[in-house]
């Protein structure tokens, strides 16, 4: 899979002239949805069948700060699946010296139209992300 | 009409040390809202009836910067108006010296559910947007 | 200790129609100043004296989702503090009926003009820190 | 020059299902700094020399909508130039049928280290804004 690329905004800095902590977990869902788009389960393709997944828990250890045009690399991971619940790891570093910016994990579950907890069993979609998983 | 405040948030300034010029335009939006609440007309009560006003023009110039913690008060005016468009202005004044800080102006139309441009003039709103104009 | 309110604005609402999680860890922030502030180790403050507390980490439990125009009620805890380290604890309730809508930790560290770790214990704060504690 | 290219995120948008038009605003920042770094007057270049360039106006016209996972083409042009000041030009499509969707401009002013105007009449700068101006 290749990795995600998000280049920092002069917007995104704050005054102590660094990366404002709250972007890092805009670029997790930025990296995310290119993450499942590459794979075949991209929001579009889900949201036609009514399938959506909410982020239940995220949590981002912060290593290093990054600022201004710094281009940050996010190489995404499932790393637990079990067919109502997600589990995506992310890792974040620096293009400019492949520095560890941030690592970061979000958890998220399934719903169908109706709001209620769906499970990915009965779809197509099932083994497209169990098999990203074999190459961890 | 009571002017609405802002205070400015650690996120919302960037490497300049200064307020995100990007910034201001989402204060109008939240001056706005709080404008059209007090008067009756809040958002609530329009998209209960299907109406919605989206964004046509934004126009703002930057008279003097601000930063973290800075209380900014905006006072809100409705300087146009008429049946299905209005124009919007705004004053920004930094509390802590009065000085001003921003002008700017928003225009507006209003749409009904088939988002179709709409006519306020067969609601009971026609007269509450007008009667603000008088103060002015 | 008197809570944070933060009033979800229309910007903070995503195409699903509830507030998009990113911004709460943007309130937590908003909380933090705020109670920070309250006890006398206001940004301001600590800024003058040349001490920064960066966020190393941060974790956030979604319960329930918020939309546009609730009122969010943002109590928030240090519940541990070693001189150079301190864990916030914050809890998210919706004002409309009390439900829980978040609950969420942030660990900090605190730095010198130097960006060196500092030790709060030289400093009059480490007596105000420790005194919020006892209250918990 | 080439245009610049940004991806809608779900975070940008909001509960009418579409891009906040605040965003617009952070999106010509983009452009700019990817226009002015093409022409070899990169924000990086500029702040070495201690030259920043805040912006003075904003105007945007927002003609149609666009949503998540839209790709929107931002064009750029230096419309006006006098060695302490600088009119830029936009216009954004959307690449899915080449719509318009906004045009803006944004003014500038040029200040040195000490925050004074600034003549970009005694640099290297001046021909090269000067000759983007003669594609127009």
């Amino acid at each position: 899979m290749k990795p995600y690329y998000h280049t920092v905004q002069y917007y995104e800095t704050d005054k102590m002239g660094i990366t404002h902590h709250s972007n890092y977990i805009r670029w997790l869902e930025e990296a995310r949805v290119d993450f499942l788009s590459q794979i075949g389960c991209g929001y579009d393709v889900m949201e036609q069948e009514g399938i959506s997944s909410p982020v239940l828990e995220i949590s981002c250890k912060y290593h290093k700060s990054s600022t201004f045009a710094d281009v940050i690399e996010i190489t995404t991971k499932i790393t637990e699946f079990k067919g109502v619940r997600m589990t995506v790891s992310y890792e974040l570093r620096n293009t400019k010296d492949n520095s560890l910016i941030c690592t970061a994990e979000s958890k998220h579950c399934f719903l169908n139209k109706e709001l209620k907890p769906f499970n990915l069993r009965s779809t197509p979609y099932i083994d497209i992300l169990l098999n990203t998983m074999k190459d961890n």
